[in-house]
């Protein structure tokens, strides 16, 4: 039905989306505003770069590193340009999963078991919910979010 | 990488988390509250079961019918009733697409034209989004939304 590579592609367009809602953010909004009590942007950021950085890396090649959620930049640019720089080894990562290892079950982190696919699924669904958080924050703000059907 | 069967059990599991979003919601907020003059939860849901609704209805007969994204009910448990009522339609629709339609071209309700496999990412991909947006509304109200990665 998917295949790897078309899953890889829908991935990428949505990271696109994700760049582009970092940068519609104002500088300081991106790391301190946020609504209801919920975490800024940046935290999230921060996040999903642990899932598609350190997460990925294990599923691709067994290596296991800590889950670090800390905010790693206090700038827009620079996270704007770790995002980028994350999204480029993306496509090298997902090239080393084997499509026969797909429902191998991985402890990812040491804590969550899932089975390849899943965890695939689960950092693409994660990086939309939080966007879509952060759109919410943006029209609070009074800034128009990026269309959400654009992917490129 | 994905069978049809899998992204099919996978939809299933965020319907599942949609209607618990639903039910979290006071009565009134659902078709009242929103945040930063976007779209009521109420208003987002009926764009989802439109596009769950006839929308996967195109893909999997043909058939097509106008878009509308008319709020289809005035009470929580009405629309709740609804949305679990569309869920259980999706099964027997997705039952219907076959696998090798996947690439085929579709310009769904005569206006969106991208591959079913596509058009069946993007529903899921929508259904995120749009639940993400009412998790900063249950925020904003107080109210604890339903964890994010249970599926049941």
């Amino acid at each position: 039905m998917i295949s790897k590579q078309e899953l890889l592609q829908h991935w990428l367009g949505h990271r696109a989306l994700t760049a582009k809602t970092i940068a519609a953010f104002p500088e300081d909004a991106l790391f301190n505003f946020s609504v209801g009590g919920m975490r800024t942007f940046a935290q999230m950021i921060a996040e999903l770069l642990a899932l598609s950085g350190e997460g990925l890396q294990e599923l691709a090649t067994g290596e296991q590193k800590p889950f670090n959620e800390a905010v790693p930049a206090t700038e827009k640019q620079a996270l704007l340009d770790l995002w980028n720089k994350n999204t480029a080894a993306i496509t090298s990562m997902v090239d080393k999963i084997h499509e026969t290892d797909i429902h191998r079950s991985v402890k990812l982190f040491g804590q969550y078991e899932f089975s390849v696919q899943n965890h695939l699924l689960y950092f693409i669904d994660n990086e939309v919910h939080h966007r879509a958080q952060a759109f919410v924050y943006l029209r609070a703000l009074g800034v128009e979010p990026p269309p959400f059907w654009l992917r490129d």
